[in-house]
């Protein structure tokens, strides 16, 4: 697993700023959410189904805040915290697969403070219950209250890999009970408009098939099944005479 | 892992129809739940427990709609939806183990409008959210937002295995917070009665557990316990002169 | 995996006794919850992460009530509940992996005529819908509807290994949304004092990170890091240049 | 997972003979190897890939005996062993997961002196050094020294699932360094007709391939992939401008 | 996971000597090898599956050096190595899960050159072709490339977990192709009466397994399954009319 | 995970010229190894541990030529073959999780008859008897005969993301039997000096670890460790009074 993906970035980086986007072009994405903004984007951007929410019925959307850790160590995120702005997402990844518990109320409560939407992180966390009762959305491959060392440095806003994707500084976060996935700043607007669409045919095949219809009809799908080979039987016994 | 475990069955053949029964036969076995009907039945039919349930309380009973479908491709499921009826449970296994999100809520819009009960996939769903709004019950291995093409013939009500255990269209399907089970449709009455059997024998030992008898007495083990062995010494240190 | 970890715990060894802590020294152990406890009791006896809650909210410490059954056995479970007391938390581990069934609500309904708090298992547990209703806790490394025989003996409060971790029969086990662990008996004492000073410390951490500080500023970081080499850059492309 | 598909095989029930086809119809399947077979047969009967053998280069054919037993108990690989004849392959999977060791090198020892070809279990084996030495392979889910109980009757030569497909006793096991696979007995004809060709076939294609031809040619797909829009272009850069 | 199982052993603490047994009494428990050795002690300190050797055909005895280490960091491999002795087996444990590569060549080239007979690790290790060049073996739970760093002190000769199992300092260890077990010093004399009885008792039935007897009749087991109900039917279709 | 990383990469597009490094270049880097390599440049691009060799001793290092496949769909294989070049390194990833047998013997022989190096696949692979015999080295996630289709269209020659790690087209692969690492183009001039500085430094550290030297000293660990306060007892007992 990369330290970091930038070829310059050496352990005890930080880079002070990241670009971003103005939160209202972010809010609908979130609404959107995951499942219909990855389909409308084309499939690309999601992360690992190993990824969870600690509790569900969060969802956001916001630009990442990146920090590389070395495992067993939560030197950065102390570093971080004071880098982060209203609506950013904090997105940690560590050096090699880890699952200890990095992260807790404590830091929660300094990152609510600024207004950080929430985590993703491709490790462990821990407090989860009072996490819940704050507000303050963790989406994690573990729960695991091991605590960690503050011995090593790692890096700041530097381009990282969470949940087997790329995420650059500054990239677009979505995350909800669907799972987490990355959007790339230079894609909003071409997400924005394909969500939009996607979402609203959705709405009216929606009403299609609550209304009985089927796919094979809504997606114009049987002439095409029927030349790939696409044969009915009545029933299982018929099967037995081929 | 099989395609179909049907020796005629070639992708691309579909079956219309499955013996089903009537639903007043399978309520009370949703309601007996998985763990009692399971131990009531001899212990056959239970499906993997990394089939778990994407929301907790759902409970049902119905027979099995099968489809198997080739990894990331949901051709099959858009296939079985005009073939589904009231009471359904729909049963899907893909080929080769995947994770992806064959599943979401404009399938579970179409099956609901048709009465079907709920969902098992060997597989990943999406959407998990309004699915649980909408009261569709969904047992998966995983929830994933990725999405499925629609490139490649499956089979729809043809033998499958899902969870590790075969199916046969029609089979009861038996699913709640404890897991997944099938039990042949030929075993209903010898389920009813033993299920029967066994709910009201825990009610009555419930009754002795809670007066504070013990399994020892109420299952007559001592006897057994002591010919086999058992030594009851006072503390730990008491092993010390062993 | 052990037997267990004693040289003379022979299976079919069942101690009567174990040494017991008054609960009004345990309960303030549960409330400071098990990453508090852990941290500051220097981050030893922590269970696997793959123990989970069977539902969220619960949280106990208690007396561990030690048992050693055999894969796919719960004979020793049968054994132990007419030893168990108020205030217990039983604990049970296979001599090999094994993620059956071991346990549901008959169980729970004699354990909770007892006083007993709650149940750690290193295996599977069922009928999880009533233990919930019931509330009677449970941290298990599965949820299976697979049932047990009556076949072969254990052990009951020798030490035994669960969740990686080594518990002797009267240790402390605390338990939470953040997971388990074993607190040995002779560090009770210390246990209280450094959890206590700890929540304190972190109540007035959580003020100052409230008002805005971070912990480079509230743990007195900044040095030991610029020593160490952190070095700031204002943006990403500030590190072309390097 | 099935203690057996079969409805009336409660534990205990042990079925003497299996339906046995000659060696020599055989051996050109295990010579064709797995991944042949499986290809030219439609792609079923294949084991999960967690199945693996225990020293690469064996590869066998022969019919299934198979052996159903409970986690942590050989009893039925006990009563099996003198039920094997020439040529046969033992087929075991226990009721629900376990890696015990349920075999060793003694069991080799009786099952080689009558003949049997190797062994395939959906659990642990030990003694995997003798084994080799012997030539006694083994496909297995994990190599474990933990031995097991003789306390629990479970089957033999009873329908059950191994490997996540369902195995009747007298179908035809093929096992190499790829994997293992089932396959019906009443398609060994088309299996050994299917494998020929495809043997063939792949024997022409190779040498093409050898020549320096790409499947592109051979399959014939360069139309087919125009017509769904591939489209080739120069270098990365080239993407810069879509 | 634990740091250590020793109540007073901080972080950083190092024992310098362990107890040592003659590598007389050692050897043969080698010989026996890791399956009957553990069969005969009573199926006790047999260390998880997930420890694998890096090659086949190692086979070792000897007293067990203890390092706790935190994860990715190697501080307290340095620091060992000074006080192992000829014979010994280094036991790595990190203190939460970690696969990186904490031991390489190098340290092989430093034990080796101490007459160190082995290691066993709980996470990875690497530049595995030159260990077996070497013939130094290793067993351990991944082969990773990864390096770690060295910033962190942990524990040498302390209690300590590895492969889930608790290792006091100086605990025999025994590993072979079979897996890797600790024996308590005290128990070495009776291990080495019960491990050679075993052998002597299995080269007895070996002879009988070879002349065509079978486990039933060498362990007379014929009877006691009949009392427990097995059953003989001819064929699987005398199944059908039960 | 990502269907490709590049944001104009739609599935379909195909690129046919990557960057090539002249092989005189990459071949030392090779003979240092991946452990040594990854280690020199400041360890990064290491691939998940879980890409392991089908047979070992293999160590290749060469331009990555990438290709991104649907699950169980090796259509782009067959693209990507005439592209290929002498010195070439296959690197092929799903887009989304999947175990099936992509790759084998025919697949291997086209690619031979080109003078590629080896593949790289985060998925299945089959034939390994004969991919061994031919000595066409693959690393892969699983071995499974499981066989797949060609009906949708993927890419070749983006950027994708394998084992965890982000590959772009050329980037020089490099792996042996301790894993993959990837290197970019850019800093193959740091690595070799690197790469070289290292292996002298380890040539001259291993005769001073032969010659009996610790790294203590060899590192000068010594005051730093007492410094950060390891302390030396004589024995366990010494503990006891702490």
């Amino acid at each position: 697993m990369p330290v970091s993906t930038h070829p310059n970035a050496k352990p005890g980086i930080v880079v002070r700023t990241i670009p971003r986007t103005p939160m209202d072009r972010l809010t609908p994405l979130a609404d959107y959410g995951v499942a219909t903004v990855h389909e409308a984007i084309g499939r690309r951007g999601l992360m690992a189904s190993s990824l969870r929410p600690i509790y569900p019925g969060a969802s956001i959307a916001g630009p990442a805040v990146t920090v590389s850790v070395t495992p067993g160590d939560n030197t950065m995120i102390h570093v971080v915290v004071e880098l982060c702005q209203a609506g950013d997402v904090l997105v940690i990844s560590p050096t090699s697969p880890c699952e200890d518990g990095y992260f807790g109320d404590l830091f929660a409560t300094a990152l609510k403070a600024r207004g950080v939407q929430g985590l993703i992180i491709d490790a462990g966390v821990r407090d989860i219950r009072t996490l819940h009762e704050m507000g303050f959305p963790v989406w994690s491959k573990a729960v695991c209250a091991q605590g960690t060392v503050k011995e090593s440095l790692g890096n700041v806003n530097v381009p990282i890999v969470c949940g087997g994707h790329p995420v650059e500084p500054g990239d677009i976060i979505i995350a909800d009970d669907d799972g987490v996935m990355v959007l790339a700043r230079g894609r909003i607007d071409e997400a924005l408009t394909a969500a939009k669409a996607r979402a609203e045919k959705e709405t009216r095949n929606r009403a299609r098939f609550q209304a009985g219809e089927v796919g094979l009809d809504v997606y114009g799908m049987r002439e095409t099944l029927a030349r790939k080979g696409l044969v009915y039987v009545e029933s299982l016994s018929d099967l037995e005479g081929n």
